[in-house]
């Protein structure tokens, strides 16, 4: 598999990708590609094809589809052109592939589907980042991810801009109003869950008001999330968190638009989440032609 | 589980779900819920919620999501509370849980994830089915789905309205433009796959013109689809093929969009079929609350 | 992996193969070959063997048995000397093996139990369909196969000369009689079947009686299986069926012997399906020397 | 589920069977019973129905048959009538079932597929195993099964009264010619062996001639098997063992059939071993009546 | 299952212990306990137990083998009699067991196994943190654990007194000098490694030197481990590095023992990590009475 | 993979061996290497690398960490320097690897954390073997092993010089007092567990005093175990069952010290069998430096 483009983003290494991978492709075979194995009465053929950009976008997941063939055949050859990330044009190639005939045709689908949900949401990504050009504001992701996609989801947004929020409910403690009710406060639930968590993991507690922001800030919040204020409040809120230095991350999420994205990063929070490029974004469409 | 409706739809049998739930809740949980577990000193508590839209759309998934609270604790209840397929309003109620404390918590994000991304393609799915109303044609998916979620998402297709097509590379046979080039014509295509098929199967030929509509008449296509025609053309193909009666069922697919699907089926086919409620959706907005 | 034969019959691709195998050699290998492991202080030694006919029979299986040493062992070759399907006689070469002492060893277990099944059934399968032979009537299997075995099972079948019945519940709808009792009819449990299964699936009933074949025929069935009906009954459904056209497939089914066969094809029945090559064969006898 | 009988042979606990059997029924639902999908839009039932022997027979499978219900449904009953190698008449009612509707449709296949192999395989061993009455001589199983089953079909073995042999490559050594060629004869091949493998396991070494089983007994092995000799030879080999105690088992193998096997026993060996009730036998016709 | 005890340490969902537990079951039971099984023939009989402490220790995994018996038989009661991380004495009962017997002789090697292992790394672990009595500085583990077991060990390592560190490689980053060899230096590593992870993520960068805490001080890390430093340079390393405020968190690694640790913690250090208590410490001996 | 050294122990083949080691990898690294992947972002480098002894012991699982990079990278290279089971001293090089910088960084902690735990227990074993020296006595493990890891840590055991016992509840079959209790007495056991295992298999009897020594030696045991005797006890054991010849092998077991080891041999026992080596043993420190 040749690739004249270094790995720009955070791909896990193959034992991992394999793991998702192959429960996809026998999701799509089932017991067997009927009209390739009927073709294949004829001889096995080395055939080459391209991917095409049928819109505009942000290319996302080459790597990944490359991965989708060659779990078929060890043989696929499948050369990127076009580096991750890159803004692409109606018509543009952007992989060359070739190898024998069935694998081509029985793992296309499964490596369409990929790389156009992926870019999808990386060109969605792209529409909210850009609106934070020169601003120090970082839009991240969210765990609304499809179910059995997050790491691939995620690497999709990083590819589009974003920084990455955590993966799980066990790589970063995020304390929500629930919490904090089962724990009878949010000093309460901080202190728990310090004395629990491992040592270097991050708590971030949700606030709606500024007397949550305060207590959050007093009881050592690594991460103050501003959910689903106004702008108003929100600029009270970091002005309240900055007093304390710059220890404490800020977040704002909710109602997080492209169009309104600008202004709340100008509130000086530190980050802005939404999942809006998982949940809000169409696939972009690609083909493949022999 | 309560639950005062039929199932409706196609879902299969828990021993098929439970295979796909289980590792979408380890993807989510990892090594575990960290905040929930450090709850849990506090002891486990029952606790009850209720599942609200936030939107205006078609249900699809409760069932699911209940199957997944009662994978992390089989006390769990889920009492559904509008049936699959219901058109509902923002604010309504849809369901009633209550359990253990850590389950909810725990098992919230998944839940939703697939109901959210479930209730999305239904509502976009009626929204084609809904402008063929009084019209015979049926609104059939495809096979652009989500790795890993056809099952689901498939479901939810049929919830909105729409008749399913094949499921996977086995259960049907599509022969395309490059196997027709494979094996040298529509008509050698037809019988290399007729041979080797298990025989309920069906073939269905991709057509892009009046010989080819002809010659996969000719050679016993179960199913002929019309690819990319304009309306025009594609009223001569069904002219063509009705000429030799009603046995084939003709599909139509390509540039399919909600304004254009009435007229496409005026054109007398049986089956139009489109990917957008599956590539082209946003996810229908839900919530828990306590 | 040398073969001299194309791939004349319809086999998986290695992804679906090997989630097959594996869990067959760790059944045997278990915690360890321990008497191939103790020889290999004496350090590893490539060997080659050839596998041998110890009976006449139909061979099918020989690609499998190929994977099988592959899996174990890369760098082993497996030489197949006869197509599949070939009539061999006792004493015949079938294939050259050579590698490692290894992976020859501890793969011929089930390598070779996997050839003689599958050889087995191929030969009982041919036992019916060379009594076919000028006749238009295909002979079928069904779904009576050893469990975890149906995707090779049905494929030594396709070998042996019949065609595949359906592979599962999923990918052909079959209306038997309990489905008609609990539908209420036959015309109800169509109705309720095509409403929710994949459109290109094909509806099978089951009929006993010709009021049966006519509902079935009356109400859109696909294929009209004629159950354990006498020849001259069988003759009268047949009359039936066909004055609708030939849109309709007819097969029988029950008390189909090598003796009984060619009659049941006489009554103009288009497919004739029976276990008996699944549940009635022996295996063919094969051994491995060095 | 109910059982008036004490499971009187060996099978391993739940947690065993429940890996063996969860693969099997996903093999047959694949992507979901489409038949009974459809009915349940009528609301489940709650059904009963009877397992009925289509021939006679020794019934081996019924509680592995219960379980395959329980998985689909815990709320399947399953009352066994007949007890685990019962001898059984055509018609006899073998089962009770009840529970819901679509349970009982969706498991049957399996379930009856694993009774019908199994009660086939208790069946040819007793013809065996009956031709042995009031001889110590003990009837041995081989590894020669069908992959994927070897756990149950051994203990149809042992239902049909047989012994079973070693279950696999690792918990007995079998040291077979090519291995003692590998090694440079018997006794260095014992002897690599004997280093190597856990102390309680046997060592079987397989001779041809009595210089064999002279230099297999002089270095210790704990089995020897006379393979494929003559009466007289085989007679001769007894004697030369028994000489030096009853210390080692002596196994007879090769060319084993029902009409030979007294008289191989009468040579005074303690196992005779055969595959021919796995390999040679058919399956026990068995149905379900609603 | 009946606890007097809240669970006070962070124990994963069940979902995620049997996904462990059922392969370690597996393991041990292969095809079938042969002596319990055979023993079933006398029938199932419902059999009570204890667990008796045969050393002092501090206890851990009593939860977790409760579950294991469980896994085998839903009827298994597991009455826990002393609080996870309870200091025993030598013939203290620590549990009683009452369920079929069966459930209770199979999985009793298992369940013990697990229990041992885990009181012992709690008890080595509690050696280390009763030296931190009244000190700030917390005692950490380290990603030296068995393979398979790290989500327990931790547990135990927690149940022991420890906080735990980092799960794994993917929920904090550590930078270590390979990878700031490859990078180019600290400064570059941190760059490098903050622009890629989820943003909630800790960044912790190994230092040898006082240039190196510096450097990793000004390029903005979270966590410094002082690797295999002597006191006096680890005083110096604090007070440059509380210099900058106490945003910073300081972990002492490398040399320490039992002896030692409380002069480490004196130098004002955080967390002092540690492998020792799963790499040197012995199993916690334990054992099951009827 | 480079090699020089035989493989002298008893290692299954690689597909035994990967199916353990993929989830240990997949345990560690989750959803990804953050720093390895972050670094990637420079390209990838080849690296080598060296494997060091810290301490002195007996190393054992270099061929397993040579195939844990191996399943990272195929295009690592691991050469062994040293044969497994040499005793080396600290400093000593003992591996040299080269390959892609990630895999290197990747598989670091899992190979190395595979190849301490095993060499501690070879080393551990290796103190008690020695004290055997020139004795017949021959000294075994136990079912005492961590979870998961049984067939690796029994083949350390091996590599430090003990033979192994059974590997399972099912390759052997041992009598214990609870199984003796639920029989009701040695003789019914031995009939009962005879009559249903195996027929290769043997049969251990755990005996406390002369009574149960005689009657398990009248019934047919293989194995007789002296459990927690004193040694004046099993002196007289060892008398009264050589009385009977040398069929039977006898095993002591309980109390067994490196101090005390060699009286216990000296009473004439076959096999001494102790879990130390698995429960009382620490980690050999291993480390790797580029």
């Amino acid at each position: 598999m040749a690739s004249k483009f270094l790995p720009s983003f955070s791909l896990p290494s193959n034992l991992v990708l394999d793991s998702l991978i192959r429960p996809w492709l026998l999701e799509d075979i089932g017991r067997g590609d009927r009209v390739t194995q009927a073709l294949m009465v004829k001889g096995s053929q080395a055939k080459s094809a391209t991917w095409i950009a049928k819109e505009n976008g942000i290319v996302a997941g080459l790597p990944i589809a490359a991965r989708v063939f060659q779990l078929l055949d060890p043989e696929m050859e499948f050369e990127v052109l076009v580096k991750e990330g890159a803004r692409v044009m109606t018509g543009e190639t952007l992989a060359k592939l070739s190898g024998p005939f069935e694998a081509l045709l029985t793992g296309e689908r499964v490596a369409l589907n990929l790389a156009m949900r992926l870019s999808g949401i990386a060109t969605a990504t792209d529409q909210f980042v850009s609106q934070l050009e020169d601003l120090p504001t970082r839009f991240a992701d969210t765990r609304k991810t499809t179910p059995g996609m997050r790491i691939l989801e995620k690497y999709a947004s990083q590819v589009g801009g974003a920084v990455n929020h955590r993966m799980g409910l066990d790589d970063s403690a995020m304390i929500k109003d629930n919490h904090i009710a089962a724990a009878g406060g949010i000093a309460e639930a901080i202190a728990l869950v310090r004395a629990q968590i491992p040592y270097p993991l991050t708590i971030e507690v949700e606030t709606e008001n500024l007397d949550q922001v305060q207590e959050a800030l007093d009881h050592g919040a690594d991460i103050i999330m501003l959910d689903n204020m106004g702008l108003e409040l929100m600029r009270e809120a970091v002005q309240v968190i900055r007093a304390g230095g710059d220890r404490v991350l800020i977040e704002a999420s909710g109602n997080v638009t492209v169009e309104r994205i600008r202004s709340i990063a100008e509130t000086g929070v530190d980050i802005i989440s939404s999942s809006a490029p998982m949940t809000r974004s169409t696939w972009m469409d690609l083909s493949m032609r022999f």
